[in-house]
């Protein structure tokens, strides 16, 4: 038994709120247990310099924290005058890992700007992230169609994220909430798409290693924790679900 | 008439919601109109160097915007590696207006952080994060009065915030929304108790001017508006608010 | 009585230096009281990127303070890599104070920096630098018109700032300086032009309150002060001082 | 055949130089292919603040690349003022790598220091670092139990890394040189000990994913290729490495 | 002739304010032709941690130009959030050969921290401040003897500073002017002592190099301008003059 | 006899090591006793803002220490997020030499970056840098003529660097190790080109002063030994050697 009742191959319940800000042309809520980050994606039209006239576009992310989304209060990055090193890793992940199922050929000389905002954190907020991110991301799309400016859906599949572990007993869990994962002796982000193909595998012994066998069996419990997660985005999507991987149609 | 239909001298809906976070002594959902602003209270159990062995405590803030709670998205102030002036100014007001009305002899060598994070905006997001952030306080007094580390409720009387203004038209008006704050010709922002005293007043022509009677006119305006508003802080803290001013008692 | 035998509404002398330094366009070394900063206004033929082509100028103001200009050595704002809140909000303010009587739409695309750099510290460091910065620009437009640049003095009247405070004994006093300044209960730094029109009023209870009624003692104090201190900048400025106001004329 | 007639299960040659600099505890040039590091291991008598006290020491790594290591010449991070992302994941993972082959309890409380300078750059800069930095630590330790400090080696057991990767015609591959990795489809990072234990993976498709069964393939691959690349570094410590996890028998 | 109608060795008139600034414990205006240099000592009773428990104590200097101390207005240090290396340099020269003649084991663990600020600049704004810093130290150290918390003048030595150069005709001339030096093939800051010994030669051809009797010309100018200065100092510090050597005797 | 046994006016043992990074268009491993540098020069096809149009070129140089390259291990200044002023000094020092022997207007609209990276010291890193980069240069315009970019060698004159010093037992020697340097009173830099000319003299007292007659020994030394370096420049450069001065013959 986890610390919070959960079976060691279920995810914690999610909850996926549409237009929670009114500004961003996509904007989510997600809950993932106590875990909640707003997640909002902004559509500029120009690219960064390096990307300049070759009629691409492009997704960055950027991640935060409320500096009391955690038990203890954190000193805000802005007053420290720079960015943690676990912030830099974490929305280069979260580009990344859009990236990967965006067809950026087909969105013009434009930037989604995916802003990640922790409101509330209780483990797994790199990966709720990744999850809010991608239903932004579509929802932002999906003004595009709306309006014309695009004619097909470049999101080619979804896109889910969730971790996955060794807890002190040797058990392999799915799912960690905060204090599992500070326990943890190994603690793994797995991204994954619809077509069960891998985008990310992030796994790390903290002061300790793993198997070959708790390898795999972490990537079973991962996969069919994501499934389950991607049914989610589908529901919270509605017909705009359906535009996926149009492209490629 | 004015653009969202209001009289001059009406205030915008507002809604406090207690406990918006989890983690944090005090915390509070206020929106007014538009604008969202996350106020969060956190009790830290030292103070600043400066202030050691006095045996008083102090209040800090520190504010800041979601990059898209505007409606151009903004950069994060840790990208840019520093904290701009209007959010130092912004988040100097609010510290000095909080400990205007906090006994901090009485609070023992501790310090209050006090996070305003506005997620959505809409003008006013600093008189609505010292609306918001009263409240939050009381709640976070209120945790330390419950668990015995504090006798009294050292807040001395309620305090709120609004902003008035001059429209083009010579008109003036109460609680500017965006719109209306970036055309005005005259922006003043008033923190006052609920004795009607004031604690704050920023009044800025910005290329233009105000007259002796239209200063006289605004803080009509104001003085009522905010009575009306810390009725709302009163209704929201429920029994709390009967614990205010005790300490003058 | 006062700290430096002054009545309650009595200024400290001024005395205003025209071109105390030879380079800038125009330059001023403004003594009030003990209180000594140099106001250097610099002349540049172009805008802010954000302005570019809409014909106007701009006016902007950098603050500083010599290390040694108090009585405790303070660390350079070079060295620590950073602008203090405090420097900001000053700077800020004596840039909006003084776009209020420049008609920008007259002046071209250029902008006038305004360096305030207080070399002796006494209090009112923030309101002297604007009464002294006022005379600087004047001057240096003086220069534009000599050499045809422009037609017209596009100031369009006098300002001059000052503060008022209520001292620990509930008196409102006029010019406080530093002694004072650092035991008042309430502080209020006031703009105006010799129309008897606010530019600015910035009033502050640091850990205390002020009523409706002092608050009215205090832009008495204030106004009466203002006129005075019009009359140094008038004297100061000779000749040139006539046409201030000629654009609307 | 891959650009430099390897075939895809193998590692490019392999030199690493004990003692290249000779102020460090533990230094070591590695070189790998085209690549060459500097990997200098500075014993440091304390621990960083959170961890004092505790009664255990700590690693932490620092990367870096000469600004000219590679094709075109880049900024140096100390004149931009800032540490790269990519530098910054880089450093985290060789230090996290290094902590979960030492017993932490047994050197006291001491920082390893460990400096990874790349000074020619083709490929495989962060794994060479993490290969050639064990054998610097072993060094370093080496000192430590010379002089009777230690008693016992604290390294539990070997470690190494290397990346593996899908080219472009969908060869799974070992060892990438910087060509191939810039054209890879995916690229992964394993860090393993001589049990054949994962310390770290690391796996990623840049605009491209990969399957269940491309990821069996690339583990096997790094497998093999970790366990040659730790005969080099045995070879290389000669003596020192027998007394490699002496504290677990 | 020279471009201000002196001749080749010929000195510019230099005037020395001693009392300049009210808070420092010295406190200096020097100018020297059209330069002017506000050099503040300030006394501070500790020194740097690097030097604790020696019984020693310190002397360190900072640099800094008002914006518009030049013809063409510099942006601020503090704005730019760093001091560049121009600052730099100057202000650890300054240092450098104020301790050369203080005799810091007689001065107790106490940093003398000396501000050199650029008012207005018309070239040889380094040798000016060292000119003027070594009158403000004196006089700083003389509130020392004053008020016995020293018992001897623990400055060793008269110490002054100008430059020497060559102008593109191969002319060898002394303490150049702005126009002077901007053209100059040679460039050289010398520091001396009234023993005529040297404490810094710092010799420069810019795009130029310069012969061995080239440099013995320059030495020669600068030793008789640099006498002729410590005259001024002498004359400027009176009686205190008469207490330098003191701890020598 | 010296601490390493030489004579007074003995250099160390001087290695020029030619391509020893393969990118930079120059690069040479520079060791000078147990003092060693890589400096690579790089060519960038254009200049910085501020030469643009003038049809010439620019020198500049940086500098950085390996962390541990010293006894103590020194933390970087990426990591500190500023360069040291020391650093500062002596890349402005290295540039500014290397342009006194470079005809700019000969190179084109060119940026020669110089890279000097200390890897190991033992006194004397800037000198070694200077005279190691002015190798590389001469091989990066080297690969321009051979390339047909240019014509003739637009180096003009050899170019070498080595400091000179006082002991404390009042003894000059020639190019001081670190033990040396660290305990020398005086310490003097000189840049030489083989005509036996001046390029820069950097003499320094530090906590002392220099007689004349030690000044003129110090330079006889600094000629005789640079004589000497510029033999073992000319040697590593081979036939390229002979292409030096061209463009003025």
């Amino acid at each position: 038994m986890r610390n919070d009742q959960r079976t060691t191959d279920e995810i914690r319940p999610i909850t996926i709120t549409l237009d929670f800000i009114k500004h961003p042309e996509g904007s989510v809520l997600i809950q993932v247990g106590e875990t909640k980050v707003i997640c909002n994606a902004s559509i500029e039209d120009r690219v960064p310099p390096f990307m300049r006239g070759q009629g691409k576009g492009w997704i960055t992310a950027e991640y935060a924290m409320l500096p009391r989304a955690t038990d203890q209060r954190n000193i805000r990055e802005s007053s420290k005058g720079k960015v943690s090193g676990r912030t830099m890793e974490i929305q280069r992940l979260i580009g990344r890992a859009l990236r990967a199922v965006v067809d950026l050929d087909k969105i013009g000389e434009r930037t989604v700007w995916v802003d990640c905002d922790v409101i509330q954190a209780d483990g797994g907020t790199r990966t709720a992230s990744i999850t809010g991110a991608f239903v932004a991301i579509v929802q932002a799309f999906g003004k595009l169609l709306e309006n014309k400016t695009l004619e097909k859906m470049p999101v080619t599949d979804f896109l889910a994220a969730t971790s996955v572990g060794v807890l002190p007993n040797g058990t392999e869990v799915l799912d960690l909430n905060y204090e599992e994962d500070s326990k943890a002796l190994v603690d793994m982000n797995i991204v994954m798409t619809s077509a069960e193909e891998f985008v990310e595998i992030q796994g790390t012994g903290e002061e300790a290693t793993f198997t070959y066998n708790q390898l795999q069996g972490m990537l079973q419990l991962a996969t069919n924790g994501l499934l389950e997660i991607m049914e989610k985005q589908k529901e919270t999507l509605g017909e705009l679900a359906n535009r996926i991987g149009e492209t490629k149609r």
